[in-house]
């Protein structure tokens, strides 16, 4: 039965996906760099919005957050990325390709948040054993 | 098993809706009228907050969202609607009734962004051939 | 096929997941203390930002629920309470733990809203019969 079966997995599929940011997001946001990074293929690219060329590979990768995140700190400021409104198109039985938004919220010290950012972000994630990995992500900031 | 397919099927009609709203939300946001008002029944009716009677049919739903979205351009202006919290209560096979929250985010040029409104979105979707389709919608803005 | 039944029935149980959450929290925002207090466990608990100890059990957790929103409703406020990001960890057949990102989006009477709080959730979930119930629940407020 293809077309049940292909039912049932895309439900699965796309809580897999939801999973996926979610872990991938909290360590981002709790400043867990090498995590991070290891959510990427070894030679997965990350451009994001106005960058010249895609950041590549887990040490760069692992690289940008950690210096992002403790400039953060040191100002006492919290950021926590969401990804919603996901359209997840299967390509091949191992590769999506994913084209949701992103809003980063920040929180200073003492409780005020904002929107910091409004963004679109497009992925292709493969599977690699049981894990999806990203192998390539674009993002754009709304208004730039 | 009449409960194991059942509940197979909830986590598939959920991703389901999830992706429905994505996809139609990005057209929304990208400006595609024709293609967000072919998300709608060729009867479907949309209440948007304090209207005094719902709009109805693919060209009225369009061209409302054809007027929207120039003006925003004209104005630098990015808006992305965001549904989340989707309760959602199957009627037949191949009718659901969905609650949900829905956020307004606004972007200036230059970057800045805010919640421009939160609603809550209450939809009646049927399903026509392999596509969800919205038959009825109703939305109240917070605070108005 | 072990691996095929845990894959479909992880699908399942995200969905599952996002519409209880998604049901509490209509209750919560809607002002039903009652209902809301019912998706805990009758000796669940609730340990709010900055709260010295948890709350406990259905009394409790209603009348903080109703005494809060009958001020906001005093002040003209509308309360969205948002669940997203859900990293959701099976731990046996009936209970799961649930680490998400929590905003409160407020709305001022005119239809002003911003971002109130960003906040951090971790649950315990059992199943109760075919109900998901809260056993335990801790939020932290970025900034705080």
């Amino acid at each position: 039965m293809t077309l049940a079966t292909e039912t049932v997995a895309f439900g699965t599929l796309y809580a897999q996906v939801q999973q996926f940011y979610a872990e991938q997001m909290h360590m981002l946001d709790d400043g867990d760099a090498d995590g991070w990074a290891a959510t990427f293929t070894e030679d997965g690219t990350f451009t994001p919005p106005r960058a010249a060329q895609p950041v590549r590979g887990p040490a760069d990768l692992a690289a940008g957050v950690r210096r992002a995140h403790a400039e953060r700190a040191a100002g006492g400021v919290t950021h926590r990325h969401w990804h919603g409104m996901l359209a997840v198109t299967p390509r091949t039985a191992d590769s999506v390709d994913v084209r949701c938004y992103a809003l980063v919220i920040a929180s200073a010290a003492g409780g005020a948040s904002h929107v910091h950012a409004a963004c679109v972000c497009t992925d292709v994630l493969v599977r690699r054993e049981d894990r999806w990995l990203v192998a390539d992500r674009k993002v754009t900031r709304d208004g730039l």
